[in-house]
């Protein structure tokens, strides 16, 4: 069994998205100031790194991150690598072959490459999903997506009704950000997401890996 | 398959180590209040409701928490429920009949049935592992251990040495606090135990599943 780890180390210089809180990691206590112990105090948004969105992220009154199931959160995924500049569209998921019961996509792209050497600075010209994609997702009965940087959605629209958000949102598509999939090739994977079991959690920090069950001799589940 | 979820909720009243940091949910950016999304700032200790120990934490200059093999943190784990008022202790463990290829020991007691009704107030009377159930493990080969109440130590020894702590964690064997069992029967399950992949941390909250393989008919790994 060969375990891959896509999720981003939490640092106090990762960048987050524009507005977004900080990330602070403060030693509480200290072996080497003479307490009995380390620990610390963190304190980070609800969608910094590696996270999820669940539906009240966007459409007020529904689930929070507490209440996804965790069977939506396990199993099957396919990572698909997409050579795109700007934008993952509808003809783009067409094209990729997926299988018909395919229902957990990982969207590998240039934006990958953005989390090469701890970068601090965020950076706003990320390959983004469509509408159509989302809509796409929607129409093949997909649970989960997830892609390579801080949002599946175009920068520009976030602030201008987020239509992407909305769309996979609505259908309670959970949406992954801010994964590094550059150390993992195209195929398929167990994904196991787990986010922090925040109550009414409008977003939170998970640790993803994808397990390769194949190098195990394991069943193909 | 079947996926149990033997992690705490995240909440602001939620009990922790008496002098640890309390858990603050704020709530950044609300749909309500005319912003475009829900968005919320967490702070909490990083050994806050279920998480784990790396050996930085009793040990200066070893591994953090973003440095462990997750192949100690996903595999085959044994619960095994223990009848014990007080402390479980080596006989206790050599008694359980455990496979002499066990490595992840779950322990469930009286602690698990402190969580119902979301207590809000630390109990120091609960079930801890004595120092010679701890060497008991090191030289049993185990890689991981994981108890239901937020320490692996007696409450008392926490401030006197902390004895528990440091021979597990001179061992590298990984300590899972703070975990919910009351709803998983004894057993052999698929551990899957995801930390914050906070930079060097002494600490992580972390959200742990047991997967029962069995009843997806899956193979037995």
């Amino acid at each position: 069994m060969k375990i891959y780890d896509i999720s981003l180390t939490i640092r106090p210089d990762m960048p987050v998205w524009p507005g977004d809180p900080g990330v602070t990691i403060e030693r509480q206590s200290s072996i080497d100031q003479g307490d009995t112990a380390n620990v610390s105090r963190l304190a980070l948004g609800t969608h910094t790194g590696t996270h999820l969105d669940p539906p009240v992220h966007f459409v007020p009154g529904r689930k929070g991150v507490d209440k996804l199931d965790l069977h939506t959160l396990v199993g099957p995924a396919y990572v698909v690598e997409f050579d795109v500049e700007e934008a993952i569209t509808a003809a783009e998921l067409e094209a990729a072959g997926l299988p018909d019961d395919a229902t957990r996509l990982l969207c590998k792209t240039r934006n990958s490459q953005l989390w090469a050497g701890d970068p601090t600075e965020f950076a706003t010209d990320f390959v983004y999903l469509s509408p159509d994609a989302a809509e796409w997702l929607v129409d093949h009965g997909y649970q989960l997506v997830g892609v390579d940087y801080l949002s599946v959605e175009k920068f520009e629209m976030a602030g201008q009704g987020a239509p992407t958000h909305h769309i996979l949102l609505n259908a309670e598509i959970v949406a992954v950000e801010g994964l590094n999939l550059a150390g993992v090739s195209e195929g398929r994977y167990t994904l196991v997401c787990l986010p922090l079991k925040i109550q009414a959690g409008d977003g939170a920090p998970c640790r993803a890996i994808l397990i390769d069950d194949d190098v195990s001799g394991g069943s193909d589940r």
